[in-house]
C-alpha cells in the first residue's frame, strides 16, 4: 500500500485516482475547486468528468496544495498540458522530500521543443525528484472505471521506477508494460494529435477508411522517422504509447483533436474552429511544435507539413490530400527510411 | 496502355477492373456467371457487389474463360481463395504465354501451411510465369470507386514486376507503392483476419476501444514476431499491408471476421456462427494455420493462441480475455520479441 496524490480531477485524473484505490493505495486528488473536492468527498461522484459513476468510498480529494503535497510519496500529475508548470510551481512551495512523479500529458512545447517530463525537470528543483515516469497508452477514461480491459506503458530511463508505476496499477482490467524509453513514449503520445488532426480532416472532407488507415499508417511512419532521428526506439512506436494510442485517437468521435480536423475538413479555417471547439486542442500546438522538430532534425514529415500549410498558411484541405497522393512513386522501404 | 484480364467480378475485382479501365488500359473482366457479364457489358452495372456504381464504359466483361485468357497480358486474380486453384487449373488448359499475376487474395492453407502466392505457384506451370505480385493494403472496394485516396502495396521479389503493377494502377485516388517483401506482405494480409476476429469477440463481449486498441497492437506485434522468424521485413508489418489493412479490418463494422467474431464474444459457438454466416470466414481457416505456424516455428503468440482455444476448444471468450490480461509482468520490449 503506498500513499499516492493525483493532480488534476479531469477525467483521466479521476479514472487513475479510481484504479489506485480500488488497488488499495491511500490515494488522494488534488482538485483545484474545493465544490468539485467536496463532490467526491461527500457524494463519491465527480458528474462533470465522470458522469454515473461512482467512485470508491476510500478515495478522498482536497483543494489544499500544501495537503496534497504532504500526503504524496508518489504524484500523479493529471493535470492540462498547458498547467503543468504552474502546478510544479505550486509543489515547489511546500516540497520537502524526493518522489516518484507519473505524468498522464501528451504535447511538445512549440519553440522550445521539449516534452513533459523536460517540463517537469525544469519546474521541480532536482533534490525533490527521484524519478519522472510517463503513463501512456489507448486509454479512454470511461471504459476503464467500467473495469473494461486497458493496457498502458510506464516509461522512464530509470526501470525501477516504471516497476514501481507498474506495481501501483496493474490488475486485472488494466495492464502496465514497463518500457525505458520515455523519449519515445512521449513523442508517439504527443505527435499522435497531429495525425488526429489530420485523420479529422479527411474524415470532414467525406474520405473514407482507405484514407484513414494510410494517413495513420503514413502517419505513425513518419512519426518513428523522427524519433530514430532524435534517438527513440523505433519499437516503441509499435508499441501502446505510439500505435495503440494513435488508432485510439485517430477512430474515436470522441477525441478532441478529431473534431477539429473533422471542422477544418468540413471547410472552416482555424480560428473559426477553435472558437466552436471553446477548448485548447492541443494538436495544432503539438503540428507547430512537429513542423520545427521537422526542419531542426531535417526528416521528412509530409501528412505534417501538409497539416501546418492547412492550419497556419490557409491551404485547402482537399488540394493538400491530393498532393500526398501524387507525391512521386515509391518503395514502401524508401518511404519508411527517407520521406 | 495494357491488355488486363481480371478473373472473378466480386466487389474487390471489379473495383480494380474500374480503376485499370479509367487508367486507360484494354481491361476485360472474367465472370463465373453468364449474366454477371451480360450486366456489365450492357448495363455497366454490378449491382450485386457494387450497388449504385456505374462502371466505365471501356469495360468489358465475359464468361469464356479461353476468351479471358487469350486476352491477357496481365492477369489480376481476384476470385475467392478457395476457387484459386480451380481457377488457375482451368486457365492452364489455354494459356499459351508468359504472363505477370496479380492476386489479391488474403489467407494461408491451413496443414499445407503456404500462401496465395505459392499455392499459384503450385497450379501454374513456370513457364507461363512471368513474376506474381500480391496487391494488398486497407482498400474497401465502394470507396475506391467512388474516387476516395487509397493507398496499397504492390509486392513481388520480382521488382520490375512490381514497378510494372505499381505503373498500371497508380493514379490521382489510387496510390501504390511497391515492396519487394511478398511473404511479409501475404502474411500481413493473411494474419490480421486472426486479429479481426479477436478484435470482433472483444467487442462482442461489449469492451471498448482501449481493449480492442490493445488487441491491434498486440496483435501486430505477435504477426511481426512470427513474420520476422519466417524471413519477412519487420518494416513490412508496420506498412499498408500490415498496420493499415489491420486497422480497416478491425474497426469496420462491414468486415466479415470481425462479425464472426462479434458472434462469438455474444455467447455463440463456431458451428451456430459460421451457420449463421451462411459463407467462408477467412479467419477461421488463417488461425488455425497460424497456430501451427507458431508451433512449427516456435513463436509465441498469445492472441492467436487464445483465439484457437475460443474457436476449436470451446473456451469462454472472456475467460481468455482475462488470461491475457494477467500474464506476467512484462516490458513492452520483452513483449516484442519473445512474447
Amino acid at each position: 500500500m503506498r500513499k499516492v496524490t493525483v493532480f488534476g480531477a479531469g477525467s483521466w485524473g479521476t479514472a487513475l485516482a479510481t484504479v489506485l484505490a480500488e488497488n488499495g493505495h491511500d490515494t488522494l486528488i488534488w482538485s483545484h475547486r474545493e465544490n468539485q473536492a467536496d463532490e467526491i468527498n461527500n457524494q463519491h461522484t465527480n458528474e462533470k468528468y465522470l458522469p454515473g459513476t461512482v467512485l470508491p468510498l476510500t478515495l478522498k480529494s482536497t483543494s489544499n496544495m500544501a495537503q496534497a503535497v504532504e500526503h504524496a510519496e508518489i504524484v500523479v500529475m493529471a493535470v492540462p498540458t498547458t498547467g503543468i508548470r504552474e502546478t510544479c510551481q505550486k509543489m515547489m512551495l511546500t516540497l520537502n522530500k524526493k518522489l516518484i512523479y507519473v505524468h498522464v500529458s501528451k504535447g511538445i512545447e512549440p519553440d522550445s521543443l521539449i516534452r513533459i517530463s523536460q517540463i517537469m525537470a525544469e519546474e521541480l528543483a532536482s533534490e525533490y525528484v527521484e524519478s519522472i515516469v510517463a503513463l501512456s497508452g489507448p486509454s479512454h477514461a470511461e471504459e476503464v472505471v467500467k473495469h473494461h480491459p486497458t493496457t498502458v506503458a510506464a516509461s522512464s530511463p530509470d526501470l525501477e521506477a516504471a516497476k514501481v508505476v507498474q506495481d501501483l496499477f496493474m490488475n486485472q482490467y488494466f495492464r502496465v508494460y514497463t518500457n525505458e524509453d520515455i523519449l519515445g513514449v512521449e513523442l508517439g503520445g504527443a505527435l499522435k494529435n497531429v495525425i488526429a488532426l489530420a485523420a479529422g480532416v479527411s474524415d470532414g472532407i467525406g474520405y473514407g477508411d482507405n484514407a484513414k488507415a494510410a494517413l495513420i499508417t503514413r502517419g505513425l511512419a513518419e512519426i518513428t522517422r523522427l524519433g530514430v532521428k532524435m534517438g527513440a526506439n523505433p519499437l516503441t512506436f509499435m508499441g501502446l504509447a505510439g500505435m495503440g494510442d494513435l488508432i485510439v485517437t485517430c477512430t474515436s468521435v470522441h477525441s478532441r483533436n478529431w473534431r477539429a480536423g473533422n471542422l477544418l475538413g468540413k471547410g472552416l479555417k482555424l480560428p473559426e474552429v477553435l472558437e466552436q471547439m471553446g477548448m485548447v486542442v492541443e494538436g495544432v500546438r503539438t503540428t507547430k511544435a512537429a513542423h520545427q522538430l521537422a526542419a531542426k532534425y531535417d526528416v521528412a514529415m509530409p501528412i505534417t507539413e501538409v497539416l501546418y500549410s492547412v492550419l497556419f498558411e490557409e491551404k485547402s484541405p482537399k488540394e493538400g490530400v491530393e498532393k500526398l497522393m501524387l507525391r512521386v512513386k515509391k518503395t514502401e522501404m524508401d518511404a519508411h527510411y527517407d520521406n
